[in-house]
């Protein structure tokens, strides 16, 4: 059976960056959840969460965090589970404090990392990770790359009419 | 069957770096194919490498490469398998660069990105990911958490008779 | 017979900056193709593109892109032509990834940076490139150059009489 | 009677810098309890030491910890004692990324951090909490001063009988 | 008798940020000053208040300053108070500057630095080092612990109905 | 008949990084001249030689300064002729304000800039500059190409054996 | 006789802020002369300024000048009066460009160079460079002090008032 | 008569540095003082040097600082003569701390800031300030341009030689 995602985010202010994610993941029909939890103000949520998320069925947890980015890495240190990142621009240095908190793990807790705000691509990574032993997910993510060529190559198509 | 991880980088010295992910791939017992190839250089090896990744029985390709690095996003490009891109230090800004080239992929590649020469971190999600739908592989990730904690109190006990 | 300029582009979203490029070529009479194609979303386009590029009649090619910007790089690889790249400012870094992704290519595989959003300079580059042996484009060049002091000794004046 | 001060590091390799803390605490008479203990892989222990600090007589808790450094925000985020965070520059990024980490604390729980690798001065700042309401501290902080400025104006002597 | 706390800024444009300072403060019951002065234009004016702070009754000092922040420091060197620092955004840098000129003080004289523009965290620290040996802001500090966790379950409870 | 390039430096401490470009372009065949001027210490010298450079048979000049590098800018301001410019590592800040000083070239007077200490792309660039109309430098160029390939193929191949 | 004052900028688009230093030499009443002229697009006129200013009566220059701003190093490296350099935040990276080209000018020829957008101190070190030898500046100079401290502290009152 | 010039530095381990600047005074016969004196360390020393400075003979004040250097922000705060920042590299971050720290003044208190570890351009820029109205001075400083342009040519005829 297939593993379901978790999205987890640190403020109720990171959820229209966070919408894309929940998008994405939903749009590939995959089983999701979604909190608001802190691993500053909420550290025995995010603790209880992560330990049990495995049997629990998630198969991947996105975290996203702004700022001092902690949640991904101490959600990281309660799971073996795969975590991805989302560093938050909602700072004074526009994000690159929450990228580098986020990124910069010591040896033993990894979080795979994505794009500042890039809530799309974590849907995407979290939805590949799944899809390595699922063909029914992996052949939605093939459709997904030919339409996306073939976006891109309409968009050219206008754009020699237009000039 | 468990899938195949493959490691490439860019340039043969990233090699003392990158070995720390080859060995933790094996301590997993993971499979695992090990190449250099560049995305500057070799473009077609690295296309032809990515796109038959799948079918040939990979299931996470870890890509190291320095300051435009590329690499990563090239592979990624060319397949809907889980990409993990570590960037390396080798350049005049400390890695910095090939860190921003390998995360802030566009919306609909993602590369999981992990720290700078994370290259134990890099085997480390590879194995997490490999292990989602793993009862065994998830059982040793478990196992070396445990020695890990283990590791640091005995560090702990120590410098306690130290002081 | 003079050769072609090409202008590309990661995404359509890049083309009000773009234009900037687009009317300096057209101004200096290079005839110009334009496209959008993406590193990561068209990669096969994008290195037909490239590949034919010096046989089909182009003598420079100028790629914009933003974030983790590839294109010119991923363009560089599957031609000996100069390629220009423009990083984008588009990102929440505001074009410090796009550039360091652009200028710090490995050894080998040379992309010619400018400023980031500096589409206007980018074709001012590939006009010097193409006029390297062309009296006329030579001659054009020079003219522009006069006409800008002219015009900077204008405002000078006009201050003058304003303080 | 006075409180406790406790030094914690995330790696028994930040010892040789926060030796600096250990000393100064020590030449102030503070008692001083030190650990090794790691925000991401030892979690549990950092919770429980963080919880039961303020019951065990503590009353200020420095934390030292480098690359994504969490482990002062996690003990704040477990307890209401002033936390101390040393960025260990133990890093590709020469520390910044470890500052960034620490400073950075979104609205809730502070921490209270101090110069990259500023072990020496993380003892003080501890010192000084400590000294809010205890006059023989306070005391001692000002002769620390008085030497500290005696010790300048020979050192300007010497020059002056050296230039 | 539970000390006073200072929160000076180095200019009147800062009040609108620290503000949030002044009102935690009060709402933790704890008496406040507050004063414009500047470390470069008021320099005697800074020097008179922080060399006499402790015996005026003051337990912490707040200080907020922008672009080349010295204020923290410069009060600081005239005390041996707990001296916060909040590095104020208002510059072409967005406040890296701030936080540099604040938090990287040289050995001997430490200020306590938080996050930029984190007037809020600056007054918590501030409670905090007061509250080490005052077992009512103690209990206040634990009471707004356990209501920030509730706030944000009530947040997560609300999402759950809305998604 | 091939038009000649240009190697600039600012200073002769650049020569050894600069020697990649000289090296470079002799294997291509280029006729080459190289000079030590400097655009703060010998403004007049740079004029003259920028201002000539076209009529005296340069195609192509090369610029290599590092800190508050503006050498390839002030000749670019003396000539119609493609600029590149080598951002030299030789400071404090390791290159990143020679390559702000390069790269950020004001509208109307562009420079192609490689990476920091990008010597030997500087020249690949300026032959790739000069091969624009030029069959024999482009099956040079080519050539190249095929030759790095095979390269890491082999290097690839000798990985296999070792590993 | 008092030697008179140049305010340059690369811009008419700089004016807005250059204003500044304009009003603050005329309210010292420093006679003033405001020119737009561009170290690349102006070059000969730049030169023949700065090679004549001793001469022709300045005592001091200004340059503003953003993005690779190599105005006041240009202007430095024909005149040997002090040049004051005004980094501009006019660019994608607000002006840190700008103030890395403008200060980490090479050993022989320096730039005094102020905060990014910094015209008003610009010109009072302007005037204070005037006043090294004229008692009725030197007088001003601490008038404006006198004035600046009163303000601070009659804003201080006001707070006071409206706590 | 001639002003004096003043050398002030935060620590005796900056002189290795700060002797490019007094040598380079003595050289252009300039009577220079030189003293250790810390904005934080020792403030009351700095006030007065600062506050008596003009009236005890100087014309311009050079101070060199690291990471948070206030010193020449502190000192230009007591005296309206011209201050002369030199941000010291040494500290985890190369500089860039003190570079900002020192740069970055708020409007009204300028400090002329030269490049990181430029001591000897700060000398120069003491020696041109003092010879705004001083005609030996400047004909000194023309005479080591002349000296400098003629090193540099010669060390072009040298490399034309080698290669």
């Amino acid at each position: 059976m297939r593993k379901k995602a978790a999205v987890l985010m640190g403020s109720d202010s990171d959820l229209p960056v966070v919408q894309g994610a929940i998008r994405t993941l939903k749009d590939f029909g995959v089983e999701t959840e979604v909190h608001i939890m802190s691993a500053h103000r909420t550290p025995h949520k995010v603790m209880e969460f992560a330990s049990g998320a495995r049997e629990n069925g998630f198969g991947v947890i996105i975290c996203a965090a702004g700022k001092a980015a902690h949640l991904a890495g101490v959600v990281a240190s309660h799971t073996t589970l795969p975590v991805i990142g989302i560093p938050m621009k909602s700072s004074a240095l526009d994000g690159l404090d929450a990228l580098l908190s986020t990124v910069q793990m010591p040896k033993g807790i990894p979080v795979a990392t994505v794009a500042i705000d890039g809530a799309d691509n974590a849907a995407l990574l979290a939805v590949q990770i799944l899809a390595v032993n699922d063909e029914e997910l992996a052949k939605k993510l093939q459709d997904m790359r030919t339409k996306m060529t073939a976006e891109i190559a309409e968009k050219d198509k206008k754009l020699q009419e237009k000039l």
